[in-house]
């Protein structure tokens, strides 16, 4: 009888093994899944910070030496604000219980992992990566717009706008979409941002450039449009080459996970293909611009590579490898017809934002459904245009409410000495071009 | 009794497959975690590597045209020197055998990870990847120093200087907490070296001006202070975006393992901590300058970022978002008002290095207690003025010995034409500027 | 009986745990192993994918700051290019069914990840990401070719070899070795690519050189060797901090797993000796030439430090950290001796990339049985020759055939008036130098 009562134990702890087993697997994996989406958050993050750099060195190439200080020192307190601002309001406005709805809460972030600490890894990624990660793309946004409206506007009220851009309007678009609003719900399909991150940034840029009005000097009365040749190509170029390493963050941290064999897969796509779009971004626009102007323009060039970046940006995991070249090399002819087009509105485009972040957000989105059969092509005009009259609108009103009260754009002497004498009370290059002339 | 026999076997099997899952689960964890804590060191290190570029750039765009060249070469050197030293001597002065003392032991350093490749995880992490996370803090450490006392201190005698920094100065001092040394047992605070690594090399940079003296025409005879801008501001400012890059390796591969969710949500902290200090000091700065200076100057606020992140490095594990931008912020107005400081002290500070590693890493060491109640006031500053007495007398006599011998200061004639052409023989930009004068 | 059959039942269940406990533990590793295999290979492919920024930059330091604009455009351009033929030919001519032969088969790549996707993860990485930093390679040789035919080669015909070189030439060779050729076959050991990376690149620049001739004004008639100094060190210092950074994805994805300790060991050893590697060639390049010259020329120091990184790029597992340094310092010593061999060859290489990628790339190769039993010094001088006759048979075939069609170099009065007015009507710094003195 006690053996028999040894056996039932025996024969029940023998069978319990089975659950155990099976728990202590999905606890293993629950534990390693939950390490690598976080740590991808985090590494990803990076890059996408980065990126903040790339803008800024390419804006810094793309603008004459006498605005080269003003628009390093826009970039990187822009990137600096967006953090706080995300922390402030802009999280919990795009994330918090928006609930297939227009809007998140108000109120500030703060990490919560006390389930994970206590063994619970639902939540399958540390709240402080995930933060981290859609920080930066905030941060990307508000770079496109100090490109187009550069060497004409001034710093402070730039950074104001720049407040209301990453702290308002971003997250509570963001909110429809990736939020989990209303956009979400009718099955809109935008991967890692063609329209929430660039056509968003374009559309504010767009708004600014509008109501700043042109440089000086770069329409003629006579309708000739001038060339105003940016100041260092090498810095353009490391600003292209640091976004497209960027890029990958910023795409392929969109997986959103890296805890799976699915996920490393569908992560592998998103980098190959993310880089075949712009090296077809790039080779489509330089052949577009031997055909056309006989000659091929470095600037032009960088920017079809980011043309092809932000076209795959929509959606870079269904495409096959040939069709995400072309996708992007539509991108990168998009941009070498859409500079000249702004050009012929007048409509003053410092480093030719608008033609790759909004033109090829556009495009990129809704090239979506040619790929991907679970988005619809209504559905992604549907949120490039709500999307696009909400930004642009409220930017209308920021950039309004601030020419208005504080005004936005230096004087025309300010303009003509430079931003960075007139702004900053200093030179980028004083010992180079314009500074050397001076000092001699 | 044979059935009785199989059931007593079967039964005992039943009831080993608990330990056994238990073992087995543990195994794959503690590979999983050996794998994650090694591939965050090397990651971590890479992007701390990152910081040796950063910082020169930065010194190469705050220093004149004709020393451009010269402080390039003194960077790279400087970095490959540090490897050299820590695998030559360093690594083991500072963690071999310090148990609780003053000072670890000597002999080359070389990979030893027998147990692992059996199958013991009980180390933790692969020996070399520790190694090269050890060895770029070094490094950053003599980078530091490279840009206080740039334009005027000769080549080989500098590095020579390095020699004794990173080979002796650094490790012993690093013994004492990192190293399980006598004040790791007080409780000393440091969690990726505000005090160990910034103040250190902020002594080191400290005593070097001291001893140099400043740069020709810096200081006017009566008393005025001549600014001397520096020769490109987008390098600067590429240069403060690879350090805030780099920084979250430098921060966040601190928590020293990677392999629980523990150490990622940690990591995750760190990362967003490390990121709204140096927005927080950016902007603090920024606030600053046009308060007091009616203008905000790109270099200052550059060094507002970086003050910000030297502020945050001895504790950014534990205060909340908000006071993290707080202690950035702090950060940023103490250099605001540092350099002018120092100026008036006549102590010539090329790039602003003492404002940044040196106050900065002083007010970050001490500001731990604010938010980690197991930190003392008391014991950092012990920490704090220890390392600070021990540096500066190792630095003096380093100084003095080289000065007495082989000279540290280049001729007023050099120091003239500069560096470039007196030491390399060469100009970093032919073409331009100076370069530019001579040729036509 | 009932009794005893649930008995039998739970006994036979308590064994079963045996194995499905092997096999649960197995599948979690395997599926992890897959994941961190994969992720390595993505991570340190956007690494090395960074290398083509270095080269853009160090080459865009090297030239003149009248060819400064096409060089950027050569280096993105390239990468682009490369990417694409490794989609539309190259992966599969070097990793299709070589099977000990000379060469793979035909058609586009595609990933496949269909087992992966359905649990079986044999295959040990996901395809995407093996082919993702396979390319990236690809990309590098192409890159070493731009430098050393800078100033003077039209941009598409360059493009159109670089077309030939990473679509066929690179591929095929590729194929002997990594791709299970016949050289791999005889036990070939070229950890990273010493020999069929960089001298691969360097092969195909030397016949270049030689086919396109000397820049004018380089070689005087009177047999006089005239210094062309580039037209901006930091950027050439740079790229050179890049370059090393990509170089640790570049040894260190070499292992090509992450996935067990074991892997993680031989990284964690690959990075530090790579780290010491370029270092030692730093060093003991400044030596030399402080030792032969006197002065210390920073683009050769630079070089050192690549010379020391293509020199440990085929053996950076085996050897000792101290042999590390020695391998790299003889790297760094090679280059300083080589450069001038080559100008008094009047073969006009214009940053250096024959003596950094040519000569030290054999150099490694030669060196890896120095410390690897595995490899046989007859068997890699067999691999650095039949390599180097098949590249430079196919280049010069190449370069000639574009050299009598569409011809190679650019007109005198281009070369004089620079590539960027010439060939891409704009200039690199349209405010300084050149670009200035023509404003005024």
């Amino acid at each position: 009888m006690k053996k028999t009562t040894l056996f039932i134990v025996a024969a029940a702890l023998g069978l319990l093994a089975w659950p155990a087993l099976a728990l202590a697997e999905e606890s293993v994996i629950s534990e390693v899944a939950f390490i690598l989406n976080s740590f991808s958050f985090l590494i990803s993050g990076v890059l996408v910070m980065w990126m903040a750099a790339g803008f800024a060195m390419l804006e810094a190439g793309m603008v004459r030496s006498k605005n080269v200080a003003t628009i390093c020192l826009k970039n990187i307190s822009l990137y600096s604000l967006a953090g706080i601002l995300y922390y402030l309001i802009g999280y919990n406005l795009m994330y918090s219980g928006v609930d297939g709805g227009f809007i998140g809460g108000l109120g500030l972030w703060g990490p919560d992992d006390a389930a994970a600490l206590a063994g619970d890894y639902s939540a399958e990624y540390a709240s402080g990566s995930d933060w981290f990660f859609q920080m930066v793309f905030v941060a990307t946004a508000a770079s496109v717009v100090s490109g187009t409206v550069a060497e004409r506007i001034k710093l402070w009220p730039f950074l104001i706008f720049v407040i209301v851009l990453t702290g308002i309007i971003y997250p509570i678009q963001g909110a429809w979409s990736w939020g989990g609003g209303w956009l979400d719900e009718m099955g809109f399909a935008d991967y890692a941002g063609s329209t929430i991150v660039h056509s968003v940034g374009g559309w504010a840029a767009l708004t600014g450039a509008l109501i700043l009005g042109a440089r000086k000097g770069k329409y003629g009365a006579d309708g000739r449009i001038n060339p105003i040749p940016g100041s260092s190509m090498p810095l353009a170029t490391l600003g292209t080459f640091i976004l497209w390493l960027g890029w990958f963050g910023f795409n392929g941290g969109s997986v959103l996970a890296l805890g799976s064999a699915d996920a490393v897969i569908e992560m592998s796509v998103v980098y190959l293909n993310t880089n075949l779009a712009a090296a077809g971004g790039i080779i489509a626009a330089m052949v577009a611009l031997q055909v056309i102007y006989k000659k091929v323009d470095l600037s032009m060039a960088l920017n079809g590579a980011l043309a092809g970046l932000v076209s795959i940006t929509a959606g870079p995991d269904t495409p096959s490898p040939g069709v995400a070249v072309l996708i992007g090399a539509v991108g990168g002819v998009l941009v070498v017809l859409a500079v000249p087009l702004f050009d012929k509105l007048k409509i003053d485009d410092v480093v030719g934002a608008l033609s790759v972040h909004l033109v090829c957000g556009i495009w990129g989105t809704l090239a979506v459904p040619l790929t991907n059969s679970d988005a619809s092509f209504f559905v992604q005009l549907l949120g490039v245009v709500t999307v696009g009259i909400f930004v642009s609108l409220l930017s209308a009103l920021a950039w309004l409410g601030l020419k208005f009260t504080v005004g936005i754009r230096v004087s025309p002497e300010e303009e003509h000495s430079g931003m960075d004498t007139a702004e900053l009370g200093m030179e980028a290059y004083p010992e180079f071009g314009q500074g050397s002339q001076k000092l001699r």
